[in-house]
């Protein structure tokens, strides 16, 4: 049996280093901001090892692409976007508002949308288009007029059909550094955008970073992770089969077991092997498999320390009382409750983003949401009474900040 | 009469330019980053001409500081404190929480706090004890454990009180780039923090862009700017006395006026230059005027695509409607409606943040608002039911994208 890592070392190998290579990101994006559509060409020759004739991909293209894919994967994917919107569209609930907090004074907030976002699709070899709708709907139920997509070639009809459910009609075969620099930088044919969100790979997200004094990013992110807490109760069965679908995503992919119980911590182990042996993507999943940590504790509070520090991606608590230990957690990106709610689950279908912080960022970032599109303006409305309420605190500050002017402009209004 | 910039030279005017000192910034926080401590006191004399003794404030300075401001000084920061406080509360309202959107199939969103965010409040020969309170009580409110500030030397008693006030227990009398690398990177004296925010110049925004890879940030920011909208129904004194205002903070503040009406524009451009020969700050005033634009319009809809535009920071509108106009705007980060809301009010009274995205940048971020100090995280819960309510989805979308073991991950649960 294979030997998993303990906490500290599978924390360390977890780290991302953007630094290494940020010289050849800065290379590329100086590269289209300077050359445009020329470098964008080059680029794809060069990354993609594809020769494009357009950049954009046309609307009969993208309708072919519709036409293509089989109904029932049309209909799993319909279903997934009304999925997708109700869950986002709750997320607006209450975020606007205007109300009168004393006589005279009335405050509020008033979220609108962004004009135009990008949306940065992974694909290539693979195909997303769960990545496609998780952009895209959220970017719709916010109200983003223009949403601009890039997903690398040769691209996948499954992808496009996607986009073409979520109701993008700006989608361009550009991946890598060189689509996160179209965006931010704009081209002959891409127009810039005022954000990119979308998952990538450390040169998408190195790219993200370095354009950020040009256009809004979502977070950073590297490879996907999940933590599964067990317990006795546990089937051992139901979290193998959630760690070998984390290990199938890449060589890159990570989990974590944390277990209040030994014996479970050894069956689950086990069938992991059985289960990693007959899976189909087999070679992958003993890659990432490498990349597993478990960890035996005591106590809710032991669990949940160990889980603030990895602050994972993906948080699936298959134990008798999850409760208790979701209120003592702070980070998490997507928390899994109970034996019957798989992380593949919010991947696809639920309706939560899987755009979510990884490798620890879950501590400072909010996963993919509807807030991403909008921005809040504050608003105050002040009557002449109203005014006279809060006179003294602005004419009393303004004077220790030496800001006449500002004292003025207030007591000109009340006639002192 | 001077002449007042038109809308194009204005907006040239406006941007702001990080690139030309990103190599400087990059040294400085190169220094902090590997010289930690010795850095910080090299650089403060440096920059600040100031030799100090200390990196931190101590609790003895900081309750000297409340005891030595006036009792009135003292009362005008309480309150603006409660007051700031219970806007900030507003806002969480409504932010957690958890519903059944289908039999069996529970979803929700759970705001927790950062664990311990950097303020950078800016001093040095200035005081701003309101921004002190700006960048603190929100993340009270959010429930930030660790709140860490950073203010040039020599600090002003009045900043140090507020701070006090707000219940801040970690402040530093370091400024500039030295104040974010150590908040980034940490040194022997300041712990690094998970999120900068607060307002700072080019060098201090330039460094927070820097950081991005290792903390989060509010938004980038430059100089203040305000746009006052105004008609024939409009007071030619407080719109004056409100761009006086603007004027006196720094010679490089932005005004740009707004009117439906002629006559309105020259009267108030007249009050302009009678007011700045009277007021005390009148030769920062003077030079900041040069950077003062005007607008005729006809209707709300060309004075809304002007605003979206301009995307200001502060908006005032007093004109006889301001509803129809605030309607149709998208860009714009604190909006003041009516003639009795001067912007010195929201500075330093009403409660919303004044810490707001300048230079445009109002058309893609929030001001300092209290999720900046706080994360979501997604919750789902689903029982066998619920699971096997959108099983189907995850199977045809997982085959899509190849991903077999998503799939067995809910046939094992449903035993198909």
């Amino acid at each position: 049996m294979w030997r998993p890592l303990d906490l500290d070392t599978w924390l360390e190998r977890r780290s991302e280093k953007f630094e290494a290579i940020k010289t050849s990101v800065m290379e590329i994006l100086e590269a289209v901001k300077s050359r445009g559509d020329a470098a964008l060409f080059e680029l794809t020759e060069k990354f993609d090892k594809i020769r494009i004739d357009s950049i954009e991909v046309g609307r009969q293209e993208r309708k072919r692409a519709l036409e293509n894919i089989s109904p029932s994967l049309r209909r799993a994917l319909e279903k997934a976007k009304l999925r997708i919107e109700r869950f986002h569209q709750m997320q607006l609930e209450g975020q606007s508002w205007f109300k009168e907090v004393d006589r005279g004074i009335s405050l509020g907030v008033r979220l609108t949308p962004l004009k135009r976002i990008g949306a940065y699709i992974p694909g290539g070899k693979a195909s997303y288009p769960s990545t496609a709708l998780m952009c895209a709907v959220p970017a719709k139920v916010a109200g983003v007029n223009e949403i601009c997509c890039c997903t690398p070639p040769p691209g996948s009809d499954a992808t496009l059909a996607a986009l073409e459910i979520a109701g993008v009609d700006e989608v361009y075969r550009i991946g890598g550094v060189q689509a996160i620099a179209a965006m931010a930088f704009g081209t002959e044919s891409i127009r810039p955008v005022q954000k990119i969100v979308g998952p990538g790979n450390v040169f998408v997200t190195a790219a993200k970073l370095l354009v950020m004094d040009r256009v809004g990013i979502d977070f950073p992110a590297g490879p996907s992770d999940i933590v599964v807490v067990a317990d006795e109760t546990s089937i051992p069965q139901f979290i193998a089969a959630d760690i070998i679908a984390q290990a199938e995503h890449d060589a890159n992919a990570m989990s974590f077991l944390i277990s209040f119980n030994n014996e479970l911590l050894v069956s689950v182990q086990r069938t992991i092997l059985e289960m990693a042996q007959r899976a189909e993507r087999r070679s992958v999943i003993q890659s990432s498999l490498k990349n597993m940590g478990v960890v035996l504790v005591r106590d809710v509070e032991e669990a949940a320390s160990i889980i603030d520090r990895i602050a994972p991606e993906h948080l699936s608590i298959q134990t008798r009382n999850p409760e208790a230990l979701v209120k003592l957690i702070h980070n998490a990106g997507s928390i899994f409750i109970g034996p019957y709610s798989p992380v593949a689950c919010g991947d696809y279908a639920s309706g939560p983003n899987h755009v979510l912080p990884t490798i620890g960022y879950a501590a400072i970032y909010s996963g993919l949401d509807v807030r991403h599109f909008c921005k809040a303006s504050f608003i105050q409305a002040l009557s002449r009474e109203g005014l006279s309420l809060v006179a003294d605190i602005v004419e009393e500050l303004a004077k220790a900040e030496g800001l006449y002017a500002h004292a003025d402009s207030v007591k000109i209004r009340l006639g002192r």
